[in-house]
Parts: C-alpha cells; structure tokens; sequence
C-alpha cells in the first residue's frame, strides 16, 4: 500500500542522508520525497511517498521517531488529508500545434510559463492523478523535459462543533 | 551562494540516500530537496537549493556525476531557469478574520483547498520570494500548519534563430 509520511526535522546538515537512510537499509524505494523550510526556520518538514507492507511502514515510523533531530512523524494514510503537488513540463510546440497544446493547459488551469518557438514550458498543479492525466494527454505532442516536486500533504481541519 | 542543482538519477532503492550522504559528509546543508518522476518512469529528477562555496559546490557535482545511478548533473545557477515550489498553509481564520486572508490569497492568486470554522488551508505556488512574502503577511493571523515543496526547476528553452 501507498504511504504518505510526514516528517518535521531539525533544519541540520545530514537529517535528510539519515532519513533517506533508513528506507534504504530496508530495500524501501521512495517514490517521492519533498523537503522545505516551514514558518520556523530552524524546522524543516518533509513529506515522503513509499509503497510497502502496512506493517513494515509502521517499523520505519517508528525508528524515524527515534532518531535525534526527527520531531514528529505522522503517517497521513489512514487519515483525511489535502495533497498537491507541482510539476513543470516543456512540450514540444511549434505555429501548428501551439493552439492545442494551450487548449489542453486550460482544460486543466495549467499555466504557461515560457515561450519558444518550438516549445511550451507549463506549470500544473494537483493531486497525482491530475498530473498523470496531464501527462498522458501531452505525451504524444512530446515531453522535452519534466520535473516534479513530489506531494506536499497537510491533514484536514478536524471538524470542530459548531 | 545559493545553487539550484538538477540531478537525473535511476528510480531505484539507495540513490536518494547517496546524494544526500555526499551533501552530508562535506557538511553543507541542503536547503531543499524535491524528487519525482519523469515522464520515464526508470528516472527520478532531484531539485536541490544549497548554498556553498562555488569552488566546493562544484566538487559536488563533479563527484555526483560519479555516483553510479546517476545519469546527469546540472547547475543551473549560472543558467536563466523557470523556477516555482508549492506551499499548503493553514492559517487560522474565524468569522472575524476570514475575508481578511481571503482578500490576501486573492491578492497572490492562491487558491483556498480547505475551510473549516477555525481555519483556512490555502494552496500557493510561486517563486521562493512570492512565497515569503505571502507567508509574512499571513503570520499575524497564525500560521497553524505549513508544508513546502522545495523548488523544482527547469531551464528555459535556448532562444532559437527565427
């Protein structure tokens, strides 16, 4: 099963190698990892996708929570949460296929953020699935270059009583 | 300086924890970090923010290029780049204060992706600078939680001869 965990770190060199470090010591891939500062300098937050066995996930957490420098660690997976993430495409667009490639960016609320001659360069925004859908529509005009942040999750406001 | 490095590696267990042990064993802290797939779903790309020393930060690189599952290494500091990261915040916002963050994030055309009766979970992308500065006009109301992407980059199409 697909996990999204969410790790708050002291902002210090090596925190990262050493939470990297310990998916690799158990074979587990992570298939998306995004790490930024958060209103408190001195904190970083870092939000990591990987597959696996629900328990063996659980064991990781749990060693996460044990290293120095980690602050907190939330499995978001069994909870409600917001995911997003941002990607920046260049697509092969020249004076023919220029209006179609547009037309798509604006099905999607996708915004153009470089023009060449033969190409478009486009920022979308969504959850995964947005973004995949994104891609597979464009990938027959041809995807030059592409980058992707990874997801970003906050979990839901608890529904406080009125 | 600050860098913003592109680093195409293989989607494999183990590379995100070898790049980030290089970074580590010299000392330099990595500002952020954001891995995803490409369109090729065998490559990961890697946006890194460190600031350094050039002479080092060049060391690093050249070192990078030497790590097996490492296909290829870009500084783009010195390179003219489209830049964007991704922010969720939840902000505290009640009936008093509401339109008042509401009439912010219409200002940095963010977008509101959760409401609750104490709190508004807003989503903006920009550069590192628009980014900042919303957070700074945000901090009074209270920033209750906040995640960032990192910065991903790409370079801007080469201005081709008409």
């Amino acid at each position: 099963m697909r996990h999204t965990i969410s790790v708050m770190v002291e902002n210090k060199p090596g925190v990262l190698a050493r939470v990297a470090n310990m998916f690799a010591s158990r074979g587990f891939n992570i298939e998306s990892l995004a790490v930024g500062e958060t209103d408190d300098q001195t904190v970083s937050r870092m939000t990591i996708v990987s597959s696996g066995d629900d328990r063996e996930i659980e064991q990781i957490t749990k060693q996460l929570n044990r290293l120095v420098d980690v602050i907190k660690v939330n499995d978001l997976t069994e909870e409600s949460f917001v995911e997003r993430e941002l990607t920046l495409i260049r697509i092969s667009a020249d004076g023919d296929t220029r209006s179609k490639v547009v037309e798509l960016a604006d099905l999607f609320r996708a915004k153009i953020v470089d023009v060449s001659h033969k190409a478009l360069t486009i920022e979308l925004t969504g959850d995964s699935g947005k973004i995949e859908a994104f891609v597979d529509l464009v990938r027959a005009f041809g995807i030059k270059e592409m980058v992707r942040t990874g997801k970003v999750a906050l979990p839901r406001a608890p529904r406080e009583k009125k």
